[in-house]
């Protein structure tokens, strides 16, 4: 395990997408998303991520320059068709002109199709916090989730999160899967030889399995059984149907190497412009004592601190944007040889030191 | 146990509610509101609560004859006073009114303060559904749930609904509260005696406890964990906070029988026309694929079907349509002192059945 410099780390990202074919500017956005996650703490939507998105901007399934077209239907409605690009930059962009809308019109709805894996919900939210809108973002994703009563992953994971400005405060950032678990946790289980625990995932064969590489050819469980079931059904509505990108089984991994077809990744977001429901002051202070009061609540055993959901990412950024970003050695390996492989370096560690897993 | 024509229970239903001073039509809203989460055997918000509902308009807690005040701001965006009253009345004239804004613009968020109790928040994705729209309800409670962390009920029970128009077929119906289990689930545990399972409530020290009594003054656990508290928090933020209602510990209770206070609940709808993001015979066919796929899925053990969310429920109301709503002796004895004390009579069963428990 090594530390590096955000900025260097944001140059070799950005170099790398570039040299693939992404334009500049696009792959900013791209090396922001993925390092604001790493800075968060959300390494598993980090920089590790870069090697899979440009395997597949290599081997054409992915685009690196995308024409998205927007539509405005309404007041308040966008339609985007994200011709395949870098889910990052087609959202990012969807995001920058729903914004507009919202501020114009009060809400605004974005549907986007033909897009990709575009990295951790919370980013779009945040977006929106800091112009002072509220958002609910929605992705599908490939198939993890079986239905209620069935055997088969057929739902993605499929997120929801929630944005809420907060004043001077970190804002409240909620993100979570509709599974109880993500698949990554499953994945590095299976790496470690470890074994999972009950009420995870399920075997091919539907049942409670402790093997993770059953659990992967099986499905992961859903967030507290069917209520998890209908939430992951809703955001395939939402993002899959609603949209006109893929939905259910037929959105494609982008992990799975043989495949040629792209994932056809779908989103929604809905913004919501504060001021229209009530003038921000107000809001600011009714969030402040919402927050004080639910401080304040009596703590369980073993809690020393009531803490609300985007207050320890918004700390744990501040103190990587510092003390730098670790990554493990398996993951600086794998991104020095995607550099070789374009001929852009891979920049020096701040720090070393070793870590009992490295 | 018997069973009753949903037509007389109607007629009784409107008639209280008009002699405790709310106008008919209003009345029948309520009637319409409460009997149809009865037929679609939702018992636990159905003509029960009609008790509760007039001890409150005869203690003058909640106001019979609103003057609910309704602001368009921006295209799309529709603030709500609901002036103190019945939730059904008030929410069904604020999605009347928020449909023909997404109608035009495509998408409305409406926000509803001063309001109380609206029975089940999937009452009022229906509205939208048969209207062709896409629907997401929210909606706060009195205290259940505690934040994560803490040993005090802060959260109400918090549900999230989401409606989604379905062509011939009975539309996609999801609502469900943020906690592991109704809080109605535990109060009938503790009426009968019974104890609960491990993983429902906290009692007041902040320990699982299998005593609904003691879960009773403790707090009911978050669907999935610190998942579910932060659903929770998403859900009081939009209702109460956005809306400008009470929040948190401050929703008074209509079951408290010495408080004075209104309810001030608040609620939050999301509408949005399907027309603008796709024509409609596109959306139903995705549906209907996404629908078909997911019902081909093969079973887990013990299943013999896959079914939507609301599936079922359509199925119960054309049954108890058909056949009546069954109400237990204990409801019947309740309606009928009700009715009593206005002069109303309660109307004959159509038949009458012993039931084990009854």
């Amino acid at each position: 395990m090594s530390t590096f410099h955000v900025k260097d780390l944001r140059t070799f990202s950005t170099e790398v997408l570039a040299a693939l074919g992404v334009k500049s500017e696009e792959a900013e956005t791209v090396s922001d998303a993925l390092l604001r996650a790493n800075l968060e703490g959300v390494d598993s939507h980090g920089l590790s991520r870069l090697v899979v998105y440009s395997n597949r901007l290599k081997d054409d399934r992915i685009n690196p320059a995308p024409n998205i077209r927007f539509e405005q239907r309404g007041a308040s409605v966008l339609t985007v068709d994200g011709d395949n690009g870098l889910g990052h930059v087609v959202s990012s962009k969807a995001v920058e002109k729903g914004m507009e809308l919202a501020i114009e019109s009060g809400m605004a709805g974005i549907s986007i199709k033909n897009s990709n894996h575009f990295g951790t919900a919370s980013y779009y939210c945040q977006m929106a916090c800091e112009k002072n809108l509220a958002a609910i973002a929605f992705t599908n994703s490939p198939p993890g989730i079986a239905p209620w009563g069935g055997r088969q992953a057929f739902f993605g994971t499929n997120p929801i999160a929630f944005g809420f400005p907060n004043g001077s405060k970190p804002p409240v950032i909620i993100d979570l899967s509709t599974s109880v678990v993500a698949r990554g946790k499953i994945i590095l289980a299976d790496k470690q030889g470890e074994s999972i625990p009950d009420g995870w995932a399920l075997d091919e064969e539907g049942q409670v399995t402790n093997d993770p590489g059953k659990a992967l050819t099986g499905s992961v469980l859903p967030l507290g059984g069917a209520k998890g079931f209908a939430l992951a059904l809703a955001v395939e509505i939402l993002s899959g149907v609603l949209s006109g990108a893929a939905f259910g089984p037929n959105v494609n991994s982008i992990y799975q190497e043989a495949s040629k077809t792209p994932a056809n990744v779908g989103h929604f977001f809905i913004l919501m412009d504060i001021e229209k429901f009530m003038p921000h002051e107000t809001f600011q202070q009714s969030m402040e004592q919402l927050i004080h009061q639910m401080k304040e609540t009596p703590k369980a055993p073993g809690f020393e601190e009531i803490r609300y959901p985007g207050e320890r990412r918004t700390k744990e950024f501040e103190r990587r944007l510092e003390d730098g970003i670790p990554l493990t050695q398996s993951v600086q390996d794998e991104l020095k040889s995607l550099g070789e492989a374009v001929n852009i370096p891979f920049p020096q560690p701040i720090s070393s030191f070793n870590h009992s897993k490295a």
